[in-house]
């Protein structure tokens, strides 16, 4: 009954069809999902002192997709080490991949944002995976876990996430930030400093600047290792 | 009956009586607890190259110790920005706080180490506050979501965590970190490096040095917040 009211009747209905169409379900709580869609360009409100944008549902919703990734790849790869499981982790995780993801699914025509062009949003930050990540906590609030990890594991990872492929590469954050700066036209640096030696064997310090401005620094026992650590913070600050 | 059999009459009944008044429930797969508690140290058996010790188990148990801390602040602080939940949450989640919540509730004497004494591990390292999160995993797969998300609310936040009392009191990285050298007989230097300006004002770089080595780099407007940044980054590589 509730059903047929809010897909014909209901003033939302069109609002709420295109979210049953991208999620594959009904929503129970519409107001959660419209906040988890609010980037804080648009929010329009503030109620003691806190502004109603996705935020706060971002902070949640990544917890609960973290662990239900973390679940997945414990009982998937159940002979790997935590190293190995973690770092699968944060290749699903990532800013880079929920923002395709994001929009791969379709939540771009839902997202709120104002003030300046979209186009804005998607080279400055990280707009589509923020919702993404807002969208999860709201599942989360409006239907508890069990519901947000068929729906993770059943429509997302299943039709999305290839995740022996992804095991297969490994990611290169050398160039990933070589790359980067060669779009956004920035020099980059990667610089030796003195190497200690202690009993284990010589250790390399490598310090990264882009643009004259330290972005990372990387210590270990072989100079690719050391540049690799570097460049990994590097990507991680500039949130590449 | 099974109750009955374990508590009384089964050849682990000691061990599972010790974890029934720790835990307050009925353990049912009690080798994922055994696992929970086996500090690598203690491995014992090695299959498909990989070491039966708390590892995978802590992976799985941090997220999920950090979904229900999310949650739980969520709920409770409705008009607080993510950057509180954020702060908040990593207060109750650090490593120094859940080895000692680890002890206060008593799981020393169910952890398995060896090789060195436990005074080394305790100074070293976080094999306590390993051993909470690698039970939380246990928990989480031995009775679902739901069940760990009541055992971390009801018994372990209720009666060990003044959420009031955390609010506040902000962490200071830098006294903390300044402890922990005198302590260690470490020498620990701040210096700040050359500082740049930019079109919101000067910008303050700050390295820190453990006895000579960089441990840290932070980087903000005022030079009291760069030597806080470069100090938490610190903490964060010392695991202290």
């Amino acid at each position: 009954m509730r059903r047929i009211y809010l897909l014909y009747f209901s003033p939302e209905r069109q609002y709420i069809r295109s979210l049953k169409n991208i999620l594959g379900f009904l929503p129970g709580n519409i107001n959660l999902y419209r906040l988890a869609f609010r980037h804080k360009s648009a929010a329009n409100s503030v109620i003691n002192g806190l502004k109603n944008s996705n935020e706060r549902l971002e902070f949640l919703g990544d917890a609960v997709l973290g662990t239900i990734i973390a679940d997945n790849l414990f009982k998937k790869f159940p002979y790997r080490d935590e190293g190995f499981l973690t770092e699968m982790r944060s290749k699903i995780v990532n800013r880079n991949f929920l923002n395709q993801l994001s929009r791969k699914i379709g939540l771009g025509d839902l997202i709120e944002f104002e003030g300046r062009t979209l186009n804005h949003y998607i080279k400055q930050s990280s707009l589509y995976g923020d919702a993404f990540e807002a969208l999860i906590g709201a599942i989360y609030l409006d239907k508890g876990f069990k519901f947000t990890q068929s729906f993770i594991i059943g429509r997302i990872v299943k039709n999305h996430v290839d995740i022996d492929q992804l095991e297969k590469t490994e990611t290169n954050f050398k160039s990933k930030l070589i790359e980067w700066c060669q779009r956004n036209g920035k020099e980059v640096l990667f610089e030796q400093i003195e190497s200690a030696a202690n009993e284990k064997g010589k250790l390399f310090s490598i310090k990264v600047f882009i643009s004259s401005e330290e972005y990372g620094f990387g210590q270990d026992f072989t100079k690719k290792n050391a540049e690799k650590i570097a460049a990994e913070k590097a990507c991680l600050a500039l949130n590449i």
